[in-house]
Protein backbone atom coordinates (compact mmCIF):
# COMPACT_ATOMS: atom_id res chain seq x y z
CA UNK A 1 0.00 0.00 0.00
CA UNK A 2 2.58 2.39 -0.61
CA UNK A 3 0.83 4.48 -2.74
CA UNK A 4 -1.07 6.13 -0.09
CA UNK A 5 2.18 6.66 1.94
CA UNK A 6 3.39 8.82 -0.69
CA UNK A 7 4.87 11.79 0.61
CA UNK A 8 3.26 14.95 -1.33
CA UNK A 9 1.10 17.51 0.28
CA UNK A 10 -1.43 16.07 2.97
CA UNK A 11 -2.01 12.59 4.06
CA UNK A 12 -4.47 11.34 1.25
CA UNK A 13 -8.19 10.36 2.34
CA UNK A 14 -8.13 7.25 1.36
CA UNK A 15 -4.58 6.25 3.83
CA UNK A 16 -6.84 8.18 6.73
CA UNK A 17 -10.11 6.23 6.13
CA UNK A 18 -8.12 2.83 5.89
CA UNK A 19 -6.36 3.37 9.43
CA UNK A 20 -9.84 4.06 11.07
CA UNK A 21 -11.75 0.96 8.95
CA UNK A 22 -8.52 -1.01 10.34
CA UNK A 23 -9.41 0.22 13.91
CA UNK A 24 -12.97 -0.52 13.99
CA UNK A 25 -12.50 -4.08 11.95
CA UNK A 26 -9.89 -4.86 14.98
CA UNK A 27 -12.39 -3.49 17.47
CA UNK A 28 -15.74 -5.71 15.73
CA UNK A 29 -17.71 -2.51 14.19
CA UNK A 30 -18.18 -4.91 11.66
CA UNK A 31 -21.02 -3.81 9.49
CA UNK A 32 -20.14 -1.52 6.43
CA UNK A 33 -23.13 1.05 7.32
CA UNK A 34 -21.99 0.99 10.84
CA UNK A 35 -18.67 2.51 9.76
CA UNK A 36 -20.13 5.05 7.22
CA UNK A 37 -22.56 6.26 10.14
CA UNK A 38 -19.33 6.43 12.61
CA UNK A 39 -17.28 7.57 11.04
CA UNK A 40 -19.47 10.66 9.85
CA UNK A 41 -20.94 11.30 13.68
CA UNK A 42 -16.65 11.39 14.92
CA UNK A 43 -15.43 13.98 11.65
CA UNK A 44 -18.83 15.71 11.97
CA UNK A 45 -17.71 18.75 14.07
CA UNK A 46 -14.49 19.52 11.25
CA UNK A 47 -16.94 19.17 8.37
CA UNK A 48 -15.75 16.45 6.73
CA UNK A 49 -18.43 14.04 5.13
CA UNK A 50 -16.58 10.89 4.28
CA UNK A 51 -18.94 9.38 1.33
CA UNK A 52 -20.58 5.76 1.09
CA UNK A 53 -18.09 5.25 -2.27
CA UNK A 54 -14.70 6.35 -0.30
CA UNK A 55 -15.61 3.96 2.40
CA UNK A 56 -16.41 0.94 0.36
CA UNK A 57 -13.33 1.42 -2.08
CA UNK A 58 -10.95 1.60 0.92
CA UNK A 59 -13.21 -2.01 2.08
CA UNK A 60 -12.65 -3.28 -1.40
CA UNK A 61 -8.97 -1.97 -0.72
CA UNK A 62 -8.58 -3.66 2.13
CA UNK A 63 -10.18 -6.66 1.00
CA UNK A 64 -8.31 -7.13 -2.34
CA UNK A 65 -4.71 -6.66 -0.51
CA UNK A 66 -5.62 -9.40 1.74
CA UNK A 67 -5.88 -7.42 4.97
CA UNK A 68 -9.47 -8.35 5.50
CA UNK A 69 -11.32 -10.92 4.83
CA UNK A 70 -15.41 -10.79 3.87
CA UNK A 71 -18.03 -13.29 5.22
CA UNK A 72 -21.75 -12.63 4.35
CA UNK A 73 -24.61 -13.84 6.53
CA UNK A 74 -27.76 -14.23 6.67
CA UNK A 75 -30.08 -12.03 9.23
CA UNK A 76 -33.81 -12.79 9.85
CA UNK A 77 -35.28 -16.55 9.60
CA UNK A 78 -34.25 -18.22 6.40
CA UNK A 79 -37.41 -18.94 3.87
CA UNK A 80 -39.66 -16.31 5.85
CA UNK A 81 -37.88 -12.39 6.23
CA UNK A 82 -34.15 -12.45 5.85
CA UNK A 83 -31.30 -10.34 4.87
CA UNK A 84 -27.44 -10.84 3.58
CA UNK A 85 -25.36 -8.62 5.32
CA UNK A 86 -21.57 -8.43 4.94
CA UNK A 87 -19.10 -8.60 8.38
CA UNK A 88 -15.41 -8.01 8.23
CA UNK A 89 -12.97 -9.42 10.12
CA UNK A 90 -9.11 -8.48 10.25
CA UNK A 91 -6.84 -11.68 9.14
CA UNK A 92 -3.26 -12.62 10.60
CA UNK A 93 -1.82 -10.50 7.89
CA UNK A 94 -3.93 -7.93 8.54
CA UNK A 95 -3.00 -7.78 12.17
CA UNK A 96 0.39 -7.95 11.10
CA UNK A 97 -0.13 -4.85 8.35
CA UNK A 98 -1.95 -2.70 10.86
CA UNK A 99 0.48 -2.62 13.16
CA UNK A 100 3.14 -1.17 10.98
CA UNK A 101 0.78 0.73 9.03
CA UNK A 102 -0.37 2.44 12.37
CA UNK A 103 3.55 3.15 12.78
CA UNK A 104 3.86 4.98 9.47
CA UNK A 105 0.81 6.84 9.47
CA UNK A 106 1.92 8.18 12.88
CA UNK A 107 5.37 9.57 10.94
CA UNK A 108 2.61 11.01 8.11
CA UNK A 109 0.19 12.84 10.99
CA UNK A 110 3.64 14.74 12.70
CA UNK A 111 4.69 15.37 8.83
CA UNK A 112 1.16 17.16 7.94
CA UNK A 113 0.66 18.54 11.41
CA UNK A 114 4.20 20.55 11.06
CA UNK A 115 3.22 21.46 7.04
CA UNK A 116 0.20 22.98 8.79
CA UNK A 117 2.10 24.89 11.93
CA UNK A 118 4.43 26.31 9.59
CA UNK A 119 1.17 27.83 7.17
CA UNK A 120 -0.46 28.81 10.67
CA UNK A 121 3.19 30.31 11.37
CA UNK A 122 3.90 32.10 7.83
CA UNK A 123 0.24 33.48 7.23
CA UNK A 124 -0.70 34.37 10.70
CA UNK A 125 2.54 34.90 13.26
CA UNK A 126 4.01 32.61 15.51
CA UNK A 127 1.89 29.88 17.15
CA UNK A 128 1.40 31.18 20.89
CA UNK A 129 1.35 27.74 23.32
CA UNK A 130 0.71 28.36 27.20
CA UNK B 1 -13.13 31.03 -5.72
CA UNK B 2 -15.19 29.03 -3.59
CA UNK B 3 -14.25 25.83 -5.30
CA UNK B 4 -11.13 25.79 -3.42
CA UNK B 5 -12.42 26.28 0.34
CA UNK B 6 -15.08 23.99 -0.23
CA UNK B 7 -14.95 21.38 2.88
CA UNK B 8 -14.13 18.26 2.26
CA UNK B 9 -11.29 16.31 3.63
CA UNK B 10 -8.32 18.97 4.02
CA UNK B 11 -7.71 21.76 2.97
CA UNK B 12 -6.63 21.61 -1.41
CA UNK B 13 -3.10 22.10 -2.59
CA UNK B 14 -4.72 24.74 -5.12
CA UNK B 15 -6.06 26.70 -1.89
CA UNK B 16 -2.85 26.74 0.28
CA UNK B 17 -0.59 27.29 -2.67
CA UNK B 18 -2.42 30.69 -3.44
CA UNK B 19 -2.63 31.53 0.03
CA UNK B 20 1.64 31.43 -0.44
CA UNK B 21 1.66 32.96 -3.50
CA UNK B 22 -0.66 36.59 -2.85
CA UNK B 23 1.67 36.79 0.50
CA UNK B 24 4.45 36.59 -1.77
CA UNK B 25 3.38 39.13 -4.48
CA UNK B 26 2.12 41.45 -1.82
CA UNK B 27 5.70 41.64 -0.59
CA UNK B 28 7.31 42.05 -4.12
CA UNK B 29 8.77 38.48 -4.81
CA UNK B 30 7.59 38.45 -8.08
CA UNK B 31 9.30 36.19 -10.35
CA UNK B 32 7.69 32.53 -10.83
CA UNK B 33 11.39 30.77 -10.13
CA UNK B 34 11.80 32.78 -7.03
CA UNK B 35 8.35 31.60 -6.00
CA UNK B 36 9.13 28.10 -6.59
CA UNK B 37 12.60 27.95 -5.44
CA UNK B 38 11.41 29.82 -2.16
CA UNK B 39 8.42 27.59 -1.64
CA UNK B 40 10.57 23.95 -2.19
CA UNK B 41 12.75 25.41 0.70
CA UNK B 42 9.95 26.65 3.43
CA UNK B 43 8.76 23.06 2.54
CA UNK B 44 11.43 20.75 2.31
CA UNK B 45 11.57 19.66 6.22
CA UNK B 46 7.74 18.75 5.60
CA UNK B 47 8.79 16.20 2.28
CA UNK B 48 6.46 18.54 0.27
CA UNK B 49 8.07 19.81 -3.09
CA UNK B 50 5.58 21.65 -4.97
CA UNK B 51 5.69 20.83 -8.75
CA UNK B 52 6.36 23.60 -11.24
CA UNK B 53 3.24 23.22 -12.99
CA UNK B 54 1.18 23.55 -9.62
CA UNK B 55 2.90 26.47 -8.90
CA UNK B 56 2.52 28.11 -12.75
CA UNK B 57 -1.56 27.09 -12.70
CA UNK B 58 -1.96 28.84 -9.61
CA UNK B 59 -0.88 32.12 -10.78
CA UNK B 60 -2.88 31.64 -13.88
CA UNK B 61 -6.00 31.04 -11.91
CA UNK B 62 -5.01 34.48 -9.87
CA UNK B 63 -4.19 36.01 -13.35
CA UNK B 64 -7.41 35.27 -14.65
CA UNK B 65 -9.46 35.93 -11.77
CA UNK B 66 -8.27 39.62 -11.87
CA UNK B 67 -6.21 39.23 -8.17
CA UNK B 68 -2.94 39.46 -10.31
CA UNK B 69 -1.89 41.27 -13.53
CA UNK B 70 1.30 40.01 -15.33
CA UNK B 71 4.14 42.01 -16.37
CA UNK B 72 6.30 41.19 -19.23
CA UNK B 73 10.17 42.88 -18.76
CA UNK B 74 12.96 42.81 -20.58
CA UNK B 75 16.56 41.62 -19.08
CA UNK B 76 20.09 42.58 -20.73
CA UNK B 77 20.32 45.10 -23.70
CA UNK B 78 17.85 44.71 -26.33
CA UNK B 79 19.57 43.15 -29.50
CA UNK B 80 22.66 42.20 -27.73
CA UNK B 81 21.09 39.74 -24.78
CA UNK B 82 18.04 39.69 -23.34
CA UNK B 83 15.48 37.36 -21.53
CA UNK B 84 11.93 38.16 -20.97
CA UNK B 85 10.39 37.68 -18.21
CA UNK B 86 7.08 37.98 -16.18
CA UNK B 87 6.87 40.18 -12.99
CA UNK B 88 3.78 39.90 -11.26
CA UNK B 89 1.91 42.73 -9.03
CA UNK B 90 -1.44 42.33 -6.96
CA UNK B 91 -4.24 44.75 -8.38
CA UNK B 92 -7.06 46.62 -6.33
CA UNK B 93 -9.30 43.47 -6.24
CA UNK B 94 -6.47 41.17 -5.26
CA UNK B 95 -5.53 43.36 -2.65
CA UNK B 96 -9.07 43.29 -1.57
CA UNK B 97 -9.40 39.96 -1.90
CA UNK B 98 -6.64 38.54 -0.29
CA UNK B 99 -7.07 40.26 3.26
CA UNK B 100 -10.74 38.13 2.92
CA UNK B 101 -8.84 35.10 1.37
CA UNK B 102 -6.37 35.54 4.28
CA UNK B 103 -9.54 35.01 7.15
CA UNK B 104 -11.25 32.16 5.11
CA UNK B 105 -8.25 29.93 5.16
CA UNK B 106 -7.50 30.86 8.43
CA UNK B 107 -10.75 29.01 9.30
CA UNK B 108 -9.44 25.87 7.04
CA UNK B 109 -6.54 25.28 8.73
CA UNK B 110 -8.17 25.72 11.96
CA UNK B 111 -10.48 22.85 10.96
CA UNK B 112 -7.74 20.77 9.33
CA UNK B 113 -5.86 21.10 12.39
CA UNK B 114 -8.73 19.86 14.22
CA UNK B 115 -8.93 17.12 12.62
CA UNK B 116 -5.90 15.72 12.29
CA UNK B 117 -5.17 16.05 16.11
CA UNK B 118 -8.71 14.46 16.61
CA UNK B 119 -7.05 11.26 13.89
CA UNK B 120 -3.64 11.65 16.29
CA UNK B 121 -5.83 11.28 19.66
CA UNK B 122 -8.19 7.98 17.87
CA UNK B 123 -5.10 6.65 17.30
CA UNK B 124 -2.63 7.28 19.33
CA UNK B 125 -4.56 8.89 22.72
CA UNK B 126 -4.86 12.10 24.09
CA UNK B 127 -2.60 14.66 23.06
CA UNK B 128 0.24 15.16 25.96
CA UNK B 129 0.29 19.09 26.20
CA UNK B 130 2.95 20.74 28.91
Amino acid sequence: MESELKRGFLVRQRAFLKLYLLKMIEANKRYGTQFLDDLRTEFKPYGYHPTHSEIYKTLHELTREGWVRREKKLLGEPGVDFQEIIIYHLTDKGKQEYELYRKQMKVEFDRCLGLLNQAMSDHYGPIKRK
